[in-house]
């Protein structure tokens, strides 16, 4: 590391072979960045892109206050694209449509109740929307909707699935997503039709806007589903 | 939007209003940051941390020369971190073990060989690893590796496990990774300890060090694992 300027792919490289030789060890800090970019004859913000790129990286561990650590257990980050299901069929070059199997004001199973914080006994709009790829099953969605927390009136989610007009209707939300697997119980079987038993891809979301329970959903997804990112 | 200065909160609060009421439809550029700043009275710097905002919540697209638009089909994302399998079952507050279950060079299926770019004939390191929790099996490791791109000697991988030894030793890689569902062949589902067909949760992953293919594993969990995360 001498000689004429170096890009950050340089520096990063660098910074990797000490960690990896434990130059620097599991959980210490490293030199601060004026330091290396001393060290290394580069501008600062050179150093500070490497960085940030091994952080996003999980090799790095950067804290306001405790400056920048080697990760004691580097973790690899994925980022998932999460787009309405119209969206995800439609850019598998097939043909969407959906089925509205369900809609009616019930109470909610007690883990969906606690886990949109609701008070027992609030009752919330169930939705079951069959979604199909080419006119074939795709998913079998099964969604708890808070109707106090939404903008009225409702549309009928019979013409605009639930998840679509949550999208283009609702502010900005948060919430957390779980994927798991799942054999198929006999009526979610029967309504995607597939063989009792079945492995299921399911998705679990919860959806706030600011601090009001919004949704809490279920989607079961036909064989041959695969989520798929770059790491 | 007017009176004392906005916090950038507010102005993503604000352009959100306009996205979703249509004032700006989807597709459709949105002023530059310049005019938003001074129509908003805040700094430039405060318009551009709420666009990144929405735009890393999909809402908006921003591209080098297009400038800012709304997106066509707003798609959130989602963040996954992806630990080492040690690390994965002490975050569960158990304790961790693996068994090297088989290590010898062979011809990978075809599949594997294709999503490697690896010439036909080219033979690599099989290993299948049962990852246990507490004792009891948590995962099912079925790895390629590509002896010619690692650093040389081997280590003795019933010591420890390719995953571990990977991260800690191979440079800087990229990939993909793929999520999906299966039920358990008969083969898998003995070395689990699982009912025939029991659907389990399956990650493949392929990794590129450099230009160089290190690796492709699948990973078989048993029942009751769930990637989660925040949206």
């Amino acid at each position: 590391m001498s000689g004429q300027p170096k890009g950050w792919e340089a520096i990063r490289a660098e910074v990797l072979r000490r960690i990896r030789a434990r130059d620097w060890a599991p959980g210490e800090a490293i030199p601060n960045e004026a330091d290396l970019a001393a060290e290394f004859g580069c501008a600062r913000a050179t150093v500070n892109r490497a960085l940030r790129d091994l952080a996003a990286a999980g090799v790095l561990e950067r804290r306001r206050k405790a400056g920048t650590r080697v990760a004691l257990h580097p973790v690899r980050k994925a980022t998932l694209d999460i787009p309405v299901t119209r969206a995800e069929v439609e850019a598998r070059g097939q043909s969407y449509s959906f089925r509205l199997l369900q809609s009616e004001m019930a109470l909610p199973p007690v883990p969906v109740a606690l886990k949109l914080g609701l008070a027992p006994g609030s009752r919330l709009l169930h939705l079951r929307t069959l979604h199909l790829a080419d006119g074939k099953p795709f998913l079998h969605e099964d969604r708890w909707l808070n109707p106090a927390a939404l903008p009225q009136p409702l549309p009928d989610f019979a013409a605009i699935s639930a998840n679509e007009w949550l999208v283009t209707h609702v502010a900005y939300t948060s919430g957390d997503i779980a994927f798991s697997a799942e054999n198929a119980s006999d009526a979610e079987a029967a309504i995607l039709g597939l063989p009792k038993g079945t492995a299921l891809f399911v998705t679990e979301r919860s959806t706030w806007s600011e601090a009001q329970p919004i949704t809490a959903v279920r989607l079961a997804h036909a064989p041959g589903y695969r989520l798929h990112t770059l790491v």
